[in-house]
């Protein structure tokens, strides 16, 4: 018998906490989760079943697989449906995740937990997991050591003839090598990314349909994303974005690589992009409006004539970071109609980036904990455009 | 401007003609699209935003990203509620995707289309996309050849001394460079998996939470399936199940190595998951119950003294085979419970997979297409335990 629960009391009451208050806040007297990131954040670890969670704070863990699990939260079920009557209780005003789950599995559990009018379950987890507790940190910033560890080892890896995409397979045999998981969560099921981003030269600027900071053509139209079989070539820069999650829990870095001789347009937005880097960690103490960041990049880039690079140039993302955590997605956005306000706990991923044709994408993204005391970042590769030949 | 279309108009025919049918059975006048695997199997790429199709074939591709799409088809939106000021009139009975869309996502959409009964379009597109098209059918080929050719040269991959997740890579390494795509879809959230499963020894007895046919605790308890870092030492079999997707169209194909020499049972279990697939291509005629052959794939093991072994030990997979495509768990599902019916057209996974205590996985998978003259396999690499030493 294994013990489901791998948080330490401590730890679990913490998250319990932050989620019971987010349920006060929308006004409800128990969740039930299935959403595997809601269960590894309660638990420590994924299963198939549901954690249901009252207010008071009282957690059981209705487990379908696998076997075996133990522990005094735990319940066995065959099917939702079992639920109520291990329960002394229905609860009056029952949440549920509006977002992570489908219609039909809303619709199923509403029946089970006798409500037409579930509370968004989505919305409480979203806000619980916006301020990370100190497990967390710790995951978070052991992933930012081993994805710095695997950053400085890239240069090693480019050979003279490589494609972007042969290029991109050494790096991911690398992060592998040194424990990345390769796992990629991201919220909602629009969004599609297999291991990484890497782009080279005017792939750059290739549109793409997802809602991440830069595009790519991608090697096939049922992934059009990131490298597409690019040479690289001298004058291009290739962009390295690439899988951080090593334990669970993701950093998000990106650092630019360089082929000869490049233009000085393009170190110029570099640099632009690391100066809105140093002002916006400077900035953005606890209180500050997640948008006033946004705003403030995009009028760094207009300073600086750049604003019809910022973000992509044929198409352009409308936000220039995001907090990340188990889902590379989560609170707070930092983007134009953001309602998030910077507050201490938050693991923001800031990745202001240019497209510049005929060059490629710079900018540099780094992993930042919101302190009362700043920004602490927390992927620390070299942020220089290093030449690979 | 790209052309959106990547389908040739013939071949998007005969995918509406499927769909419409769909739709005709179920009662939906028309059917609104969302989820990135429904978007692809009708235009032949993924899109940000929604095909709406009518009963009558009609097609409108209402797109929010990437910019610059062309084709009589295609109208460019900025948000969903765009939609019915685009359209003639609005359906009396629209479908929508109720197990791929979220509960909120459904809402939002049921609003835009003014229904408070959706029509369940995931129901439409399963039954669809079940049957597969000769462009589908062409796509999955390609892929069969490509996987088995990697499969081919999976034993020159291995160093003495190697664990279970340093063969992975080495294998996920390989694949890559001969144009696997990563990416892994699977309908529902609940299932998670990188790049495959690599399972050696007893690790293959480790239970897991998703719904495969083999389990293995994986390296982190963020992804409890697959590879757990064990070493390969003689007496062990290492089974490996990865990643078939070279073109958005996926097949699945498993093979076991060994170290030195491996008990009996385990080479009597593999020759019985030989016979399964033997008995049930020739057994699987159209019109055959999809259950009947799961219940004759259990009367082997039983006849043979495998039951206990079969489809896992601790815990036991209910399946023994699956549809694929887009997806890796499409119709028709070779089940206790399936209602499915063989029918020509459609591609099945087949898994008869034994797990030994003490030496490991055993057992062969491969993919099927289905034909009016017997079952045609797409996944031709040696069926024999490979040694590695």
């Amino acid at each position: 018998m294994d013990k489901l629960l791998l948080l330490d009391k401590e730890e679990q009451q913490r998250r319990v906490a932050r989620v019971t208050a987010g349920m006060n806040t929308l006004g409800a007297d128990a969740i039930l989760l299935a959403d595997n990131a809601s269960l590894y954040y309660l638990t420590g670890r994924v299963f198939l079943g549901y954690v249901y969670l009252t207010a008071a704070g009282d957690v059981t863990c209705f487990v379908m697989r696998p076997v075996e699990l133990d522990g005094p939260e735990v319940v066995y079920i065959h099917k939702p449906e079992d639920i109520p009557s291990k329960l002394e209780a229905l609860p009056s005003a029952p949440a549920l995740e509006l977002d992570a789950l489908s219609y039909n599995t809303v619709v199923r559990l509403a029946k089970v937990m006798n409500t037409t009018a579930p509370v968004n379950g989505s919305a409480i987890m979203r806000m619980a997991r916006a301020i990370k507790t100190e497990g967390e940190l710790k995951l978070i910033r052991q992933s930012g050591l081993k994805q710095e560890y695997v950053y400085r080892q890239i240069p090693s890896l480019y050979r003279e003839g490589m494609t972007d995409i042969e290029f991109q397979i050494e790096i991911e045999r690398l992060s592998r090598l040194e424990g990345c998981l390769g796992q990629f969560r991201i919220s909602g099921s629009s969004m599609e990314l297999f291991m990484g981003n890497i782009i080279a030269g005017d792939n750059a600027d290739a549109p793409s349909p997802y809602d991440f900071a830069m595009g790519g053509a991608g090697m096939d139209p049922s992934l059009p994303v990131g490298a597409d079989g690019t040479l690289m070539k001298p004058g291009m820069t290739v962009m390295v974005d690439v899988n951080g999650n090593f334990t669970g829990y993701m950093t998000d870095m990106t650092r630019v690589f360089s082929l000869g001789k490049i233009s000085p347009l393009a170190v110029k937005a570099h640099e632009c992009s690391r100066r809105i880097h140093r002002e916006l960690a400077a900035m953005g103490t606890p209180g500050t409006e997640a948008r006033a960041l946004y705003d403030r990049a995009l009028e760094i880039a207009r300073e600086e004539e750049l604003e019809r690079y910022f973000m992509g140039h044929r198409q352009h993302a409308k936000f220039v970071g995001h907090g990340l955590g188990i889902e590379i997605n989560e609170l707070p956005v930092i983007a134009p109609r953001s309602r998030d306000i910077i507050t201490p706990g938050q693991v923001i991923a800031l990745e202001p980036k240019f497209v510049i044709p005929g060059t490629g994408a710079v900018g540099v993204e780094n992993t930042y904990h919101v302190t009362g005391n700043g920004w602490e970042c927390l992927t620390n590769a070299p942020e220089e455009i290093i030449e690979l030949i």
